[in-house]
């Protein structure tokens, strides 16, 4: 039996069809224009699912679910968006208004980042554990907690939002309003903010850096810098590293889940990122040596996690 | 049909007959004598309990469930006190035990913060709830989650370390080995050694303050001070204020829980605490105005939460 898993966005609206192995069989997607009614932003995923749907040669009353996976606080009880940022959505019925246009009964919703780490846990990176965490480090940090097989995202649906847990008070401001935020120092934004603050250093106490070389300033720029020697690179990758270890062993010592996964951009560093994280987490870790350990790894579904998370549904 | 909830701490054993109603029907207690082998504290537990039975007329084998609340890491599956940190217990199978001990089969076991967050769950602040987390600020800071109407520890049992959640990277030096946690600025002992540092930079400026006027500095030191016009622990209690409402704000981003409940000695500040707290708690959130929000209110079983908890565990 088919799903469908609508991984919707500020920029794309991405939707997957999705075979029993929880694989994707085959994918479309549009541009969302967020700056257009919410109404038509459903009827493009629709006419995305149908289009999906006849290639396929799936009866869309057939698909075991129809997930969607939205910006914002998702009630998943309900089907409404209550709010979303960067979406025209204010106390949204978005699964309501789907299944009208698809003649279906079995829309859900879930934030994209519980998605996400849905899709991990049932696909991924997490998969086979009970618990799990995925933190994405992209434009923003995101979080997503999975407890005893089930999204866990609080009684007002807007939980988890473990980007804004500040570990640094007055510290540096974050785009949610607070100070000091995870968010403000381990997302991709922050690794290319500490890394222009190193290279406009670099330049005013006149010392070399690689990193002053390149044409534009990215997420990669301290990481590439630093593995062709460069020790400026070197410090702002360590400043970063210690911040998101610091981060990683709160979430180890709030929830000990099973498995911690990564994603998003920064991820892409891989291996090299966990073994640079590992020694202090464990070092810091609450009960550490006697009781199993949780693990961190890399998040495996890349850029479909919330597709197939959110075609899993529940 | 009776229960029976035992609070083991490092200094003492408390132990209550609890009712159907939930209330403490009567009380014993015994100096837990920490120095000594497991087994010998286990054997005082069970003479608590047959004398608490004895005279109340209770047969100890018609009792629904005989909960230890224990420092450490609880193993509520097995019954087993994998490490305490002030108590002689290694892997220590403190149920069967006590199990032997009293010729029954229905002991059950948690660590105390968290059966003092089940306690205020099932009967007291956060009462109807099925989302609440309890934090304690007393010489550290606990924390208990109750996720679905079931405590929440991580899958090896050693989760829900909320005083452990660094707030300030490179911050204060905690018990834990860690620098900057949450429990290293909002426990009892961080607002006495902040009334101290203020005392003494008082001394140091000549600047004339209540506060140096108390033989002994305790946690109300700088609060009673401040609510006789005390301009110095003002300042102090501002401070402290900062980095409580900081730390709720986290726990409210993380789990947008129904109710969070405030124990511990600091909390006998009562609704003024609160009111201090709200402000920067809801205007930090995440979601604010938008859903519901949480409630903080202050613990209402104080001392007898553990007990409580301990005798309703499932």
């Amino acid at each position: 039996m088919y799903r469908i898993g609508v991984d919707l966005g500020g920029t794309n609206i991405a939707v997957g069809l999705v075979n029993e192995e929880m694989q994707i069989v085959k994918k479309k997607s549009t541009p969302t224009g967020a700056e257009r009614p919410g109404e038509e932003i459903v009827k493009d995923i629709a006419a995305l699912c149908r289009d999906l749907c006849a290639e396929e040669n799936v009866d869309p009353k057939t698909l075991a679910c129809i997930g969607i996976a939205t910006p914002g606080i998702a009630n998943h009880d309900t089907g409404v968006v209550e709010y979303a940022n960067n979406l025209p959505f204010r106390k949204f019925p978005i699964a309501d208004l789907l299944e009208k246009e698809l003649g279906v009964e079995n829309v859900r919703i879930e934030n994209d980042a519980n998605a996400a780490a849905w899709g991990e846990a049932m696909a991924g990176a997490a998969k086979g554990t009970k618990n799990s965490v995925m933190i994405t480090l992209g434009t923003g940090v995101g979080g997503g907690i999975i407890i005893d097989n089930k999204i866990y995202s609080g009684f007002n649906y807007a939980g988890a939002e473990l980007g804004h847990i500040v570990i640094e008070v007055d510290g540096a401001p974050c785009s949610c309003g607070r100070k000091g935020c995870w968010e403000a120092y381990s997302s991709a934004s922050a690794l290319i903010r500490m890394t222009k603050e190193k290279i406009d250093y670099c330049r005013t106490v006149g010392r070399a850096t690689l990193m002053s070389d390149q044409p534009k300033v990215s997420g990669r720029t301290a990481c590439d810098a630093m593995r062709a020697g460069d020790s400026a690179a070197k410090e702002v990758y360590d400043e970063y590293i210690k911040y998101l270890a610091a981060g990683l062993t709160n979430i180890v010592n709030i929830f000990q889940p099973e498995v911690i996964s990564l994603g998003g951009g920064v991820s892409g560093e891989g291996q090299s990122l966990i073994d640079a994280l590992l020694p202090t987490i464990r070092k810091e870790q609450y009960g550490g040596g006697v009781v199993p350990q949780t693990e961190i790894r890399i998040a495996k579904l890349g850029n479909d996690a919330g597709i197939i998370g959110a075609a899993m549904l529940k």
